[in-house]
């Protein structure tokens, strides 16, 4: 099964900022929840930014090679679907022109309906391949040279999330100081993220921007409160 | 944009193993890193568990949260787009029929040959409005229940993955032990875990296990190597 994430084709041409958003949410949340949470637990701000840095790294490389190798198992995803339905294009015709004519039959139509666009479609193989790939599949053609510049661009987003509540940490000699200058930093990156985030797909902005804080917000908040816990 | 993956329709059925995939992934990978990450810099593994429960709690929270929200703003996106595809059909509809020929036109059909498709569609608005959604937008009816079940499901599959390479530092008083007995345990959890995954996502399983290995081997080693330098 395709493992990234569906994206209409009159969007495509916003896939790195898809990969940017996939990056930054991770990477404004979870080394800030962490930082947050050490800071109920430990004195020294030096563990909190060795533990910090050892997540953002781990998180950008699990997050960039896993989507690099998804990319890559759709790619060859498509490619073996495509071969597959090359073979029965041309070892069965008359089970995949029934195929062609029972997705319209979803849609109501009658066989002497879709009769036409069916015999269109077995006069020209290559496109016959090509529609029942998208239409009865719903396999989009991956781009070949995507799950590098993907994988880049998503590990290098989240390396930017984490670094802004971390930072403080790094500055600050004291744990408290830099716990809300961190919660200040990040919680105001999570509203202009969640706000860019909202504009860019189509939901409102001021909602996105309150979605993702509170997700931040809520993540920091049990982690700090685990760390108390146990420690 | 959706945000959720596109699954294509002989997999919905699988979506509960898709977000088992999803959870379990990071979780496995990015706690056992952190965990390992530490081992290189501190001293205590009361540190070192506090860091790794308070990522569980961070990366669970802001996985499952995510994606709920993720699950819903789809839902809320094909709502929307049907509304005003609705719309459309209503007030211009020779427009959305030229539309429906432009599909087919991708194909190389002509537009004698799709005609009567487009007019069997053009009797039935309902079933209009699906075909555009699915065929021009390439949007997919979300199901509405899913959101809750999900986002329970990524995060159960996180903390279930966050505990393997977490435990051994919780029974082990020393750091080196626990260490030793966490990257056996998760190497052959990714093994296994990656295994599992290729036999379900219809990649060669040897590989799939290999992959997943790889990555959160990589990860690890990245965390150790950057918490060393720092500390």
């Amino acid at each position: 099964m395709p493992q990234t994430p569906h994206i209409e084709k009159h969007f495509t041409g916003k896939d790195r900022v898809r990969d940017i958003v996939i990056g930054m949410s991770d990477g404004l949340t979870v080394p800030f929840a962490l930082a947050a949470g050490l800071t109920g637990a430990v004195a020294q701000t030096g563990v909190i930014v060795t533990a910090g840095l050892a997540e953002i790294a781990a998180g950008s490389i699990a997050m960039g090679l896993g989507g690099y190798l998804a990319a890559r198992s759709d790619a060859e995803h498509y490619a073996s679907e495509r071969q597959r339905e090359r073979g029965e294009v041309r070892d069965r015709p008359e089970v995949e022109a029934a195929e062609v004519a029972q997705v319209f039959q979803e849609y109501g139509l009658s066989e002497e309906e879709s009769a036409p666009v069916v015999q269109a479609l077995v006069r020209r193989p290559e496109a016959w391949i090509d529609f029942m790939m998208r239409f009865e599949l719903g396999l989009e053609k991956p781009d070949p040279q995507r799950a590098l510049v993907s994988a880049l661009t998503i590990a290098f987003a989240y390396i930017v999330g984490g670094m802004i509540p971390l930072t403080p940490y790094i500055v600050f000699r004291q744990t408290r100081p830099a716990l809300a200058a961190s919660v200040l930093a990040t919680l105001v990156a999570l509203w202009i993220f969640g706000y860019g985030k909202g504009r860019f797909t189509g939901i409102a902005p001021a909602r996105s921007a309150f979605q993702t804080t509170l997700i931040g917000g809520l993540a920091a908040g049990a982690a700090f409160a685990i760390a108390r816990l146990v420690s």
